[in-house]
């Protein structure tokens, strides 16, 4: 079989690479799309090769079919289609005891930490597997990953029905915060800069506006009758953002921070102080998040394949990940991992 | 009757002022004693210029007795002991309408906003009133305000029994922050640098530190078994302290934002993703805070004789705010407002 190796600064090799047999509690999976995420990205310009242990496979966005299972696993066979949720955490520090085991302070982010899913046969602890439904393509089940940050990034924002809502930033994870928190029946707002993006949001019904051209505090402030936005979720990772985000909430309003910034921003902490706003940071997902990805794409009420912009054999992933970094017309770039 | 009015940047005039009689649903009171606020410093230090009107009054840590009562006030009367909560909010905003009328879009903070304590005779809105208990002094009386801050401040942090607290910043709220968490059952770290105000810390029984002089982080990691402070108060308002308040919280662990960032410092939210921390920003007090901090005080649990480190004439304002701004061995000054 091919895998996709990431070897160091803008570099990927796709080679033979030998099937890992499954071990106890573990299944081999023939993977059929694996989706780019910005972390891979982030890994791709090196930004993380302090942690990634080169030559490493890449790849945490999903979907596949079981072909081989090993001792002790119930529930999961052969021929079942599935995704993963690709943490491995140690079930022993103090974060799991708390029971914040997705944010385990030794956690193994499988596809960073540990091989992952740009290769033809991948093999996960059984844990970490979701049945995919019959009514979900394979295309659409690699999007259950990302549908599950949006979700849990929704439920740590405690997102309700009606709430003013501000999403900045209109990339994958940002247009699928935008729709999972529309799920809950909230009004949003998206905030982006590039003009595909802002077309694509426009399409998916959502009030989008580019901040480099309106003034989006004066406009939150009208549409609130002074009050200010319930909730917004920064995922821009921008200077730009890190300074909007503190303009927008009403009193006691939430934040959520779901981008990763690499360097400290400059923080309002007097806009803190004075309008009581309150903010978390928000990461991966919990088995219920997963849970409630699959139902709702599963509901058919995301439009799924219209995120997909397009879809590449294994030995495209750098020039995919270039595409994705210039930042043009491109949102979901889906990789075809086992050969036909 | 003599009033200490602010007239611009380090400048205070005492002089002789006229009482005004209560009007409709407010009452005169004779000022015994009025603390010195941190905010109190910034107005001297020409910051809040662009709020303040000058000559103004300020002053709003105070206690004293009913001197006369306007038509349409119950439940107070002529030679009752009081303090003010002093706030004056809109009612009509959306804030207000929302239920936090103490932060509210309009707030009239009564010795910022409108004539303050620091004078022998104060009329103020009989709504902001409370009764003293017969069990205070006066001088412990106005205390009561910066207690009510610090019950609120540990209210917003939600402090339970049993919980690792760390406190940056040992100044007068700091440790009122200290000993209203440990008055919850809380374990409580203060960081301070200034050395008297560490050894008070130290003479309240609390593990007080100096992070210039040993490793708080370390500290903190090993006394919780590597899971880090379940609640940390940033009350220092400097870079270290927005430094380190991401460094010491546990998974999901809570900041507080006590002081006034004039300029906002660099935070980092990797930090906030990375653990799903949360922050929230506390400020002035509801109701509830205010009886609250009022039977604390009254329980004689607290060393509030020990928190004031002098009183003075009201002559003596711009001395005092000079003392505190020097930042030696002083904590909470006192101003007797009404003449023997």
């Amino acid at each position: 079989m091919r895998a996709a190796f990431y070897e160091g600064k803008q570099t990927i090799r796709v080679g033979d690479c030998s099937p890992v047999p499954p071990g106890p509690a573990q299944v081999q999976i023939r993977v059929a799309y694996c989706g780019i995420c910005g972390t891979d990205l982030h890994i791709f310009h090196g930004a993380m090769d302090h942690r990634v242990h080169m030559p490493q496979v890449l790849g945490h966005e999903m979907s596949g079919v079981i072909t081989a299972v090993g001792q002790d696993v119930a529930g999961f066979a052969t021929g079942d289609r599935v995704t993963v949720r690709p943490l491995d955490p140690c079930g022993n520090c103090p974060a799991c005891r708390a029971g914040h085991s997705h944010i385990c302070q030794n956690l193994k982010f499988i596809g960073i930490d540990a091989p992952g899913a740009l290769q033809g046969l991948w093999t996960v602890p059984a844990h970490t597997l979701h049945h995919l439904p019959a009514s979900l393509t394979l295309q659409q089940g690699a999007l259950v990953e990302p549908i599950a940050v949006a979700c849990h990034d929704v439920r740590m924002g405690d997102v309700q029905a009606g709430e003013y809502v501000v999403v900045l930033g209109g990339g994958p994870i940002g247009l699928l915060v935008a729709l999972v928190a529309r799920s809950k029946g909230a009004r949003v707002v998206v905030s982006e800069v590039n003009p595909f993006r802002l077309n694509l949001a426009r399409e998916f019904g959502f009030d989008a506006v580019n901040p480099q051209e309106i003034d989006l505090v004066q406009k939150v402030t009208d549409e609130t009758a002074t009050a200010g936005a319930d909730v917004v979720f920064e995922v821009s990772g921008s200077a730009a953002g890190a300074e909007m985000v503190t303009k927008l909430p009403r009193t006691r309003g939430r934040i959520v921070v779901v981008a990763i910034f690499a360097q400290p921003p400059k923080i309002d902490l007097f806009r803190f102080f004075w309008r009581e706003l309150r903010l978390c940071g928000a990461r991966v997902y919990e088995t219920q998040d997963f849970e409630e990805a699959i139902a709702l794409a599963a509901s058919g009420s995301l439009p799924l394949d219209r995120m997909v912009t397009g879809v590449r054999p294994l030995d495209g992933l750098a020039e995919a990940m270039h595409q994705l970094e210039g930042g043009g017309p491109v949102m979901k770039l889906l990789m075809q991992c086992a050969e036909e």
